[in-house]
């Protein structure tokens, strides 16, 4: 998993130290990414809409701005040497327009595609990459049609703005649709057949402005609540699956002429040489990608920057057998304890109160192999 | 080189994540450990006379203003849960204004002893701990005295304000003193003997408010130019050396009954058994100790904040073999080469001027051992 190098590489397009990279949000990713960057001695614009967002703390300017506010996007583009964003849920119009501006890395093309679950889904099988059976559903006849087609259970899911479970709902044998169609708000969606995975696991890589592309380990993922929990590295899958998970990983990248860090999310099936499913694609970097920081030679959020500033990716070396843990909501009382003990690492990110489900920070620890 | 831990110490008047730390100067030593409160979830506050001040990059907070402006020091103290500092020339009764408005760490008593040269000697000696020979330079006649008791070649050191071999003059058998004398402008000083040393190490470590004491392995330094250029880790020091060095580290802790985390530079005479002679005591983060972001479990930044925060100190474990080189003025032009070598870690200050001689970042190697 060691990149190709060369100087010249960093040279051609390359912007230096000093410059200024626009990050589109304001929640712990953005902060962790600026905080790689400025290890790098490059500056961070943050733009987001909540004043009292978690990485205006680490960044040497701020934007408190909607993401629709076309003036606050004009004057962001101008003050910023490129763009990138912590999540994909952004206006496709404001895309367009700091496109028209200054380099947006990952790019309108990797938005679209993962903005929207049935684009994405279209898009992975047409690379020959196995998915969830699933059904573009716009009407109650369409879920109809796909239930009897894929069978009950399946979930019913919002083409857009879906995460941590959010947008989604099960559909067992004999349910009621009209119930599971108000559930989603009546929006355009998916159904998605059931997939009896055994594990769930990610593949955190970067591709870099030249196309190269490098990958970390596989990351095997726990979650609870639909919220991630745990992440384990390496994982349990067999070398055949791992290559094949690194290789659907690739092949999303490639076809998208990606530039930054994205996290593919898979099921595994029972069997150890059954085939991986893809589930989802995040085009970011990842919560399962979090334990890179101390668990790899070059953290994600360091990757991700070197390759949205035409810099050459780093080593995805893997520093030893990792575990990380998030922390949501009030797990995150247990700070004390953590820094207790002298081997694990905790990360938090700045929140004020800690409700519910929110991400409050992440503990890693890193056994030497 | 473990350290006793127990979660009760961590809630004995620790402060919370969320809480400030002011940090009292905006170079690259406050910049990292702003960054390292960062990952804790903690605020950083710098207060610095430029206002080009690297830290402000990284910090949520910053005041721009002079180390002896009253009014400042007292906002900056009202704003603030604890200050801390970067280097140890701040004057005196900025010191005492601060301390009666909010915790300080390192404390007074360590600032005192640390920015005069001659009470660290006599407090170094009185330790029982050895030193180079030294007398106190206090007028011309002290150091034709001093000069025929300890001979030539001798070292003449300001008492005051000296770093990177500022404010000190090598004089050789018949050197002009009246010159030497000037070239350090006359100020109060000291006469160093010449010591034989073949190696230079540091010993970097912390003490926590609870009294525990933990050190890095010690680290051997290369100088250039009197700037430190290269670190590695191991040092070629022999076991009983090893054990010397740090126990020499921790009784100037416990000593000074020390919070923080403090660097003691040494010399290393020929010979595998000689003994190990302290020649300055850094009360805050050192150079010596950048290697620590990668290199060990818990970085030199991290600690301080620790120990300053009240929370207990963290692994000082070492992962590798770790090799750190200085980037000093326009060494920091090959930035791109760095970056295209994937197993290295490039640290950027984000310092706009290369001048000569300015610490403009550095760079990590760790290797698997």
């Amino acid at each position: 998993m060691s990149v190709e190098s060369s100087a010249d590489r960093a040279g051609m397009g390359a912007l230096p130290p000093g410059s200024t990279v626009g990050i589109l949000g304001g929640g712990q990713l953005g902060r962790m990414m600026a905080i790689a960057a400025a290890s790098y001695g490059l500056k961070t614009h943050i733009f987001a809409p909540d004043a009292d967002s978690p990485a205006f703390e680490v960044a040497g300017k701020h934007t408190v701005a909607g993401y629709e506010d076309e003036a606050a996007l004009v004057a962001f583009a101008a003050a910023v040497d490129v763009v990138t964003y912590e999540f994909e849920n952004i206006p496709a119009e404001s895309v367009d327009l700091l496109r028209r501006h200054v380099p947006l890395f990952p790019d309108h093309k990797a938005l679209a595609t993962t903005q929207d679950r049935l684009l994405e889904k279209r898009f992975v099988a047409a690379l020959g990459i196995p998915t969830a059976p699933f059904r573009d559903i716009a009407s109650r006849q369409d879920l109809v049609t796909a239930l009897a087609d894929l069978g009950a259970p399946a979930i019913l899911k919002t083409r857009r703005f879906g995460y941590d479970g959010k947008g989604q709902v099960k559909i067992e044998v004999g349910a009621d649709l009209d119930a599971a169609l108000a559930a989603i708000g009546h929006a355009p969606a998916i159904l998605e057949g059931f997939v009896p995975f055994v594990r769930e696991v990610s593949v955190v890589g970067a591709r870099d402005q030249a196309g190269a592309f490098a990958a970390y380990d596989v990351c095997e993922n726990v979650h609870r609540h639909h919220i991630l929990d745990i992440t384990t590295v390496p994982s349990a899958l067999s070398a055949e699956q791992t290559a094949e998970a690194i290789a659907a990983a690739k092949a999303i990248a490639d076809a998208l002429s990606y530039v930054g860090v994205l996290a593919v999310e898979m099921f595994v099936l029972e069997g150890g040489d059954s085939p991986i499913v893809v589930n989802e694609i995040a085009p970011r970097v990842h919560n399962s990608g979090h334990w890179t920081i101390e668990g790899a030679i070059t953290s994600q959020f360091a990757q991700h920057i070197r390759a949205v500033c035409g810099w050459p990716l780093g080593s995805t070396r893997r520093n030893g057998q990792v575990e990380m843990r998030n922390l949501i909501g009030d797990d995150v009382e247990a700070w004390a304890d953590i820094v207790a003990q002298p081997g694990l690492h905790l990360h938090l990110y700045g929140k004020a109160s800690a409700r519910p489900g929110r991400k409050m920070g992440h503990v890693t620890r890193v056994l030497p192999e």
